[in-house]
Parts: structure tokens; sequence; C-alpha cells
């Protein structure tokens, strides 16, 4: 099993994830797709008036300031135009893509953060009416149905808390979770860098490899914000089963088989892990 | 089984409908709900610089005049912003819904109409670059898996054509088109009038019951455009072994159960069909 994550940031190239999606497809692989949609659902925000707000945790992380407008335009971007895109351009190349949300069927369910601190001017503030949360439930044998029905999921945030509210929720997280729900052989988390890169943004400084006990010293020292992200995904990933994560680049031709290939930053588990 | 489609205009109380699905659910009730989107579309397209445009057939039906800009924006709010809503409000009632629309999996499948011909001043045009076509196959295997698995499909536009491109299908067709596939007990039909009037807009001048041989003479008499189509996909419906079609209203208490009750205009099939 390969879940595949790509992201929605500016740049990536849809057409060929989808060809390489196809081509593993009919070679028989088994497959989920995750996607993401921030660069649009930016763009459709500001149109509409309610432009995008992002905030930062004390401990450095970046997200989406969710309310409850917000999310109605994140899931018109994300479940409605970019979903719905890519299931049409799958189902153009002979596979059977169907489009879900987090929220449908329950497939990504956790619990919502009630409350969470930013850091404002160098101050830490409380926020209240975020919908935002963590993914830490997978409906393993919803997807298990459909891919023996010989549907290929097509994921996306956002996800539902265990109150039955939709929250906002990262999807490269998301993934990592759906990956180890499967413990999948491949995690592949295509954006629009390379990968980890020693010196942001310098692409030609690319770190290839990285195991899991590695992972907090690398995040520290070179990350910045969406990757670290990216990394504590990874993280999760490979300490609950999966075997290999590619933080891989999607923007150019053959992006998944390239980071099949091994291409990007690889995380592997640490050897006890492994061992375990 | 009874499908039950509701659709996009203005005035329609979602939460009431979604209480009465909930409500069947849990009495065992086999559902499938189908809904439309089409005054939150048009004024999201407003608000996005794209206005709506509709055109009116020669034959006098009128419908969403769908370019590649129009089809993005419809699938953002009937596929992301209202079905997603509609999941989210189910689930939050104890409804294990799954929200899809016709591309995924293919679950609504038939031709595009390559050229269409409207009306304009009074003269014929042939318009070659609308989105739109009709829905002949139904994916009934994959609903049916869903229904298996204890899952409430939540079915919206667009469909795919046999090319595999995303066109825009009338709502209720389609709804007729699931209901035949299924051979349903039932076809309620809402919107926000209370059904077929013989003096539009007067709420007073209902037609409670029609048969299927009766549908043509009353559609050319006295329907007007959106209720047209829906005595177009009654008819389908009752002709291709669905038992009972009811137009309901969906702005007050308790929709669904009183179209059950009957409440709206009834459509039932000709004896003869009846005894095929």
């Amino acid at each position: 099993m390969i879940i595949v994550k790509v992201g929605g940031g500016e740049g990536i190239n849809y057409d060929a994830v989808c060809d390489d999606i196809a081509q593993l497809w009919r070679e028989g692989q088994q497959l989920i797709f995750v996607h993401g949609g921030s660069h649009r659902t930016n763009q459709v925000a500001e149109a509409l008036g309610h432009p995008p707000q992002f905030v930062t945790s004390p401990s450095g992380y970046t997200s989406r300031l969710t309310d409850r407008a917000t999310l109605e335009i994140f899931q018109m971007v994300y479940c409605g135009q970019i979903n719905k895109t890519l299931v049409e351009r799958l189902q153009r190349r002979g596979v059977n893509a169907v489009g879900l949300s987090g929220i449908d069927g329950r497939i990504w369910q956790g619990p919502r953060k009630k409350v969470i601190k930013v850091v404002e001017n160098g101050r830490i503030r409380v926020l209240r009416s975020n919908l935002t949360g963590k993914v830490t439930q997978v409906n393993h044998s919803l997807l298990q149905n459909l891919l023996h029905a010989g549907c290929l999921p097509v994921l996306t945030p956002p996800a539902i808390s265990f109150d039955g509210e939709a929250m906002n929720v990262d999807g490269d997280r998301a993934a990592a979770a759906t990956a180890a729900a499967f413990r999948a052989d491949e995690l592949l988390i295509l954006s629009n860098v390379p990968g980890v890169l020693r010196q942001f943004p310098d692409e030609n400084s690319l770190i290839s490899q990285i195991s899991a006990d590695q992972i907090e010293c690398v995040s520290k020292e070179f990350a910045e914000g969406r990757m670290r992200i990216k990394l504590l995904g990874a993280r999760e990933a490979v300490t609950s089963g999966v075997r290999r994560v590619v933080l891989g680049d999607a923007r150019g031709r053959q992006p998944i088989l390239r980071a099949l290939d091994g291409l990007g930053t690889v995380i592997i588990p640490t050897q006890a892990e492994e061992a375990a």
C-alpha cells in the first residue's frame, strides 16, 4: 500500500501526478491519494472578501485560522473544486477514483482543539473559535471496502470531530495517520519544494536521508514552517509502522515515480523501531 | 428504498430535512439523498465575477449555461459547500453519511450534449461549449456497497460523460434515474413550492394527484420552467418501475415525512404500467 499526499501550494503539476497514479494503478498497486488546496483557497477567500489569516503556535508551527466562514470556503475549494477536478482527471485516465473528505463516513476523526495558543507580537493569546483538530481515528474499513470494490480513494480535509463538527486538520498529518492505519509500505508527501533543505530556499542543499531519531534535531535546525509539519507527520508515520516516508517534489515530470526512486528526503525508522 | 431529492432554491429548511432523514434512518429505512444548490451557486458565481447565465431550449426548458469556469464554481458550491455541510449535519444526527458527486466512481454517467439549441430573442442558436448532459447509467453496485456498509449516500451533480468529462446534469432527473435503478418505492422531489400549481404562484391551487399518462398535458397546461423538468423526471421514474413520486415542499417542518404522507403533488403510474 502506498499513500500519496500532494500539497496545495503553487506550481504543483497535477497532470503529472495523475499520470503516475494511473500508471501505478494499472500495474495493480494499491493506492490512496490525499491532497491539499491551500494556495487556491487563499485566492478564493480573497475574492469572496474573507482573506485568509494564519497564526503561529508558541512552538513555531503556522496554521490557518479557521472560523466557520473560512471552513466553508475551505470546503468549497478542497472538497469541491480541487477534489472533483482530480477525480475527473483520474477517471479520464481510466482510474475509478472516488473523492471523499474526512467528514464523509467519518474517515478522519479526532478531537477538536477547543482552545489554541497563538503568538502575536511576541505575546501568547488564547483563541476559542478555531475549528481545527487532529486525526486520531481513520475509518480503515470504509477505505478498505472502496479499495476492494476497485475504487481509488481521493481524500481531502476537513476531518470531523468526535462531536460531529467539521474541522480543519493538517493534510500531511492526516495522510500520515492514514498510512499508519494501513501500515503502508510508503508514504510520499509531495509539495513544491524538493524535500528538506539545509539552507532554505537553496534547492541544492537537499538533505537526502533522515532516520526517525534525527527528525527532531533536523526539524529544529533546518526546517521552515510548513516543512516542520511534514517532518512531524513523517515521524508519526515511521514510528507507527510505515516503512518509509519520502518528502519529494510535485512540480516536475513523474513526481510520484521519482519519489518512489528515493528522490527527495527519505525518512526511515530508526533500527530499533524497525526491529520492534 | 426511498430516494429523496431536495432542491437548492431559496428557503429550503435543511435542518428539518436532515431531522427527517435521521428519523427514517434510525427506523431502518433504506435511503439515498440527492441535493441541489442553484441559489447558492448563483450567489458565489456573482461574487467571483462570473455571474450565472441561463438559456431556454426551443421546447421551453430553462437550464444553466455551463462553461468550464461555471462548472468549477458549480462544483465548489454543490460538491464542496452544500454537500459537506449536509453530510456534517447528518453525521451530527448519528447518520453515517457519505457525500459523493456523480463523477465519483462514475455514479452518474451518460452522454454529453455536444450541441445544444437555445432560443435568443425568438431565434434559435446553436451552442457547442456547454458542459451538460444526461444521466443514463447509475453505478448501482457502488451505491449498494455503501448502503450495505451502513452508509447513507448523499449525492449531487455534476455527473460524468462517457468520455470522462464532468458535466452538469439536472438534479431532479438524476434523482429519477437513481430511483429507477433501484426500482425505488418512493421518489420525493422537494423544493420551495408545494407541488404543481394550477395557477402558479398561487399556492392554494395545488394539483394533488397526476397519473403518468396525464403528465404531458398537465406540464404543458400548468407548469412553469423548473416544474416542467421535475414532471419530466417524475414521468421517467414512474415509467421505469418507481411506485410513486411526490413533488413536495421543503420549506416547512417535517418536509420528508409530510411528503411520504402524500402532501404535495402525487404522481402514480398509469394502471397499464403498474400491471406490466
